[in-house]
């Protein structure tokens, strides 16, 4: 496990979502797990590794309160994996976890948020951590049994309690995040 | 095996095409036994199993006097699946197999050859004998073993004798044609 | 494909045979086709790839006349594969095809009939003709479309017709097999 | 997952080990994480889902303190697998880690470890926590995803540290036990 507890995970800069009611964003996920699989249609590996590996992430774990994303991150055959494409896509393999379309740059052919991750390429998952800083960042497939101890420990770890990290701190304190959202790790089945 | 030796196969009707030097067309291929695999660039059953077969009969039967034949029949998503993005998509699937888009219809969802051919849906496998009739016809996942077997059973027949059937036909008779493009069924390895 | 059309197939040599009310054996299956599948209960490969393969063969050709023999040429670890454990592998995997335990050499680890044929190892696959020549023989995984391929063409040979050749021959003369055990290839579906 | 944390794991009774120097006993285990698959060589999920999925287990975890043992528990055919041919087995199939084979009952089918759990067949997964209590225990297959997010749990709780627990306990008092046999959960890569 790549773990680097001291570099932010960059904020995610996306054009359009797909399979959620309202869009999402790093900082409003803080005080949760987020597993994000970076990937474009038209990528081999992804559709029949990591697509298929993400939605059983996102089944087997849905008692906790890991959030899921999937990143569109195009930086290839632009033309051929626009919006209109990618609707299509989503709906012929039944993909049901919140997907982003990365924003595209005015003068690069790869996409913000992954130009801002450095990814290498397409599968490329990012597990970050309840603090927000990234646990993992890795190009490739990878293994099952990898990703589920990864994403346990990441979990597993205790919310952040310092007062600049809550989002719902006011001149009159801190306001404890709403645990409810926190399932044990035992809610893992 | 559905075999209807009284049913000519239909003209295909193709608007453009790929991995090939020339247009293809049944008329020309008489005599010859083809191997059609209908499907769509995002129909999931077509990506996971119908495609990696066909490329498996391109490989295997390769001594064989068999045409490959990929059919894009784009009944749905249309502008998803235009020739730009199928054009990318065989390049990051490696298709090495001639891929014809069949011709859009100006009044009708479904394409021209798909419609004459009364497909169902994708994947559609077909396959025509040496005389141009349809031996194999259904829609759905077929099993190898008899895809293989159907294929050599229609490698093995003889090739069409009938003077009017013959391209070499003159007023002095009618020539043999090349056997050197039928190989014997030996040639399966 | 290995044909050699002048090797008459080597008799089986059988000490025990499972899945089948009678004993069987080359002479008596005469004009009919046989697929041979040498295997030990203990080979990674056979059991992942071999006998499911032949299962599938039992089960897309029962309509012809193919017959299915499971061959057990156990070459090392006797004490491990003998008829008690084989019998309890057959029932557990739920193999159907009749099984035969090639006959022990009283001075070799190589059971008989596998040295008979010159076998390399297991799993090999032999199919022999109507006419009781050896149509392939090859050691190690095949492709299901070849093996469809080979079997097809073995099944759309003629009955061999020599006066000899035909076990149902008496003073009187030589009644004709009945064809009523030879279906068509178009009963493979 | 099914956490009994009350449940003391009952100790293995094995008549013969293989892949291992020495013997092993869960109270020898005690402060790590065993990970135990209950398999028969001649059941079918075991060879095709269970083993492999154990020996992923053994790879992936090599630089944590998991200890992976395999549990051969004959319930059925007993003549069939005995010791000499889980011999063979275990050579064929390339299996590195500990295997024991669960000790016959005299006057049951059932051997005596699998009796003390209770398990209902085979393969059955086991999980023991570093204070020896079970914390998963299932028959059937099990996904590789869960089984990754069980194993980081169990691994990432601390060392029981109660005066009974440790045995290097004295009058004096309790020293910590050797950390180094207990690596970070960092250490799973």
């Amino acid at each position: 496990m790549i773990a680097d507890t001291t570099t932010q995970a960059p904020e995610l800069d996306i054009s359009h979502w797909f399979n959620t009611p309202t869009t999402l964003n790093l900082d409003m996920l803080r005080g949760r797990v987020v597993f994000i699989h970076a990937f474009q249609m038209l990528c081999p590996a992804c559709v029949s590794h990591g697509l298929p590996q993400t939605q059983r992430v996102q089944r087997l774990f849905r008692d906790t309160d890991l959030q899921v994303i999937g990143l569109h991150t195009v930086f290839e055959h632009h033309a051929a994996m626009g919006p209109e494409a990618l609707k299509a896509f989503i709906h012929e393999y039944r993909l049901t976890f919140p997907i982003g379309i990365d924003a595209a740059s005015p003068d690069a052919a790869i996409p913000r948020t992954m130009h801002r991750y450095g990814m290498r390429g397409t599968p490329t998952t990012v597990i970050i951590g309840r603090d927000g800083t990234v646990r993992h960042h890795r190009f490739g497939i990878e293994d099952d049994l990898l990703v589920g101890a990864w994403l346990a420990n990441a979990i597993a770890e205790p919310l952040p309690t310092t007062r600049q990290e809550l989002p719902a701190c006011s001149t009159d304190g801190c306001a404890i995040p709403d645990e409810s959202l926190r399932r044990l790790e035992t809610g893992i089945r």
